[in-house]
């Protein structure tokens, strides 16, 4: 790889961000693609983002944004349209600029995490889902699944009350699907996830209450971690296959990348948000 | 080279960018030297400077900034403090980010233009110079001429009151140093350098009236292209020594990293420039 001043530039934006693995796996796969680009780990000060994200957003030869923690909600308000899954949950981890300067997300996390699951020879449909948080990531895992047709899902939060909303909202765009709130792991479940920042530091233990673990169980994390979360620890000694953040992370790159490829032309966007 | 999530980012700003030869140079660079970093090109529309580069300049893990045309001299104003040359000339090419978070500036177009025809074996010291262009390129390369003990420095620009101005600075800077303005290349003199943006265009001319080129003159010119300007052209022709803009930034890099790698641990900068 040369960067030349030619060279087209994506970047990733979060606090922290040494952590972040888009950098290397997009670039790769920019190379591998002869696509002349590359995606820059930029560490935007939590207390500067509404300083510094709308300007990067100026920048002419910047084609696109990740977004990372904690700024999946807060990137909506620069968004001027809205992906359809982006609408519903009120949270973004992906912007691509338009020919005509204006910027389009969505959010990519729960088709990551359901085609990470399949990736790795996993059936996704049918599962009665227990899911740990409710906050963003849980929100566009709980779309992914539904809409990958499993057969009912639970949320468990701390705060019920953000709990209560989730499945208000999941009621709405997935009217065929159960969804409850719960505040732990019911009889029948198979297949546990947590979506909840539990595990981030290595002294965490499991996002709560997950009952007797059968082989039979699939287990979702979403954390990112070089060695495994206690959950993903638990599931490994029960003998259940598991997903993680990684595998999360790998199963949505053929989406951001055809999402980032797919720059519209159009000349009257309908804008969502106004700036 | 790995781009990931730790790597320092380095950025160069201009409009337009991508005929720009330092984010290969300098990515190179930082290879060679073992540092985990990347030079980015940043294509700031003139028109959104204001607002494009201070919030750039909040970006916590942005180390440092080049920058060119045609933002050498608006750039001052987001400097926290200048290098001498910097200040006396009122431009700058480059910023360091340091640990307290300020940005310190310097300008190494002049030191990297000697620098440039010194490592093509060429002497400096005691030429009599006639330059054209009294701008940021202009001023630059001026105070690097005198500071290499050149005996005399002609200064020929269309806006003439613009070159007295220039010649008054210099003056002060180097009053051993002798400045004038000219209209054309005098009799005597034994270098002439082309620091005005004629030979950016490929249909551009000479800068100006040259007169007759003895093979003993040196020519040098700041612009950079593929194929040589016709005042590099003219200088081939009569068998004279040149060095152009390439060899200007390639004269400039290892003192550009060297100021780089001196990020300063002052807790109390003193600052000349308030914001």
């Amino acid at each position: 790889m040369t960067i030349t001043g030619a060279t087209r530039v994506y970047a990733i934006v979060g606090d922290p961000i040494a952590q972040v693995r888009s950098p290397q796996v997009y670039t790769t796969q920019f190379i591998v693609r002869g696509i002349d680009a590359i995606l820059v780990p930029i560490h935007v000060p939590e207390g500067n983002f509404d300083a510094i994200v709308p300007a990067l957003m100026k920048i002419a030869n910047l084609d696109g944004l990740l977004v990372t923690v904690p700024f999946k909600a807060r990137m909506v308000q620069f968004a001027d349209r809205l992906g359809s899954t982006a609408k519903a949950i009120g949270a973004v981890n992906a912007l691509r600029h338009e020919p005509d300067g204006s910027w389009s997300a969505d959010m990519f996390d729960g088709i990551g995490f359901v085609r990470g699951a399949q990736s790795k020879g996993e059936r996704i449909q049918g599962r009665r889902v227990a899911m740990f948080g409710a906050g963003g990531a849980g929100s566009a895992i709980a779309c992914g699944l539904a809409d990958a047709g499993v057969a009912s899902i639970d949320i468990i939060d701390s705060d019920a009350a953000k709990a209560h909303e989730l499945v208000g909202k999941l009621r709405g765009i997935f009217p065929a699907c159960p969804f409850g709130v719960a505040d732990s792991v019911s009889d029948g479940t198979d297949m546990v996830v947590n979506a909840s920042p539990v595990g981030m530091r290595a002294e965490d233990g499991l996002p709560g209450t997950i009952g007797k673990l059968e082989p039979s169980t699939l287990v979702g994390d979403v954390i990112i971690r070089e060695d495994p979360t206690a959950l993903i620890r638990t599931a490994m000694k029960h003998g259940c296959h598991w997903v993680d953040g990684r595998d999360m992370h790998a199963g949505q790159v053929d989406a951001l990348l055809a999402f980032f490829a797919a720059a519209s032309r159009s000349t009257n966007p309908r804008r969502v948000v106004q700036h």
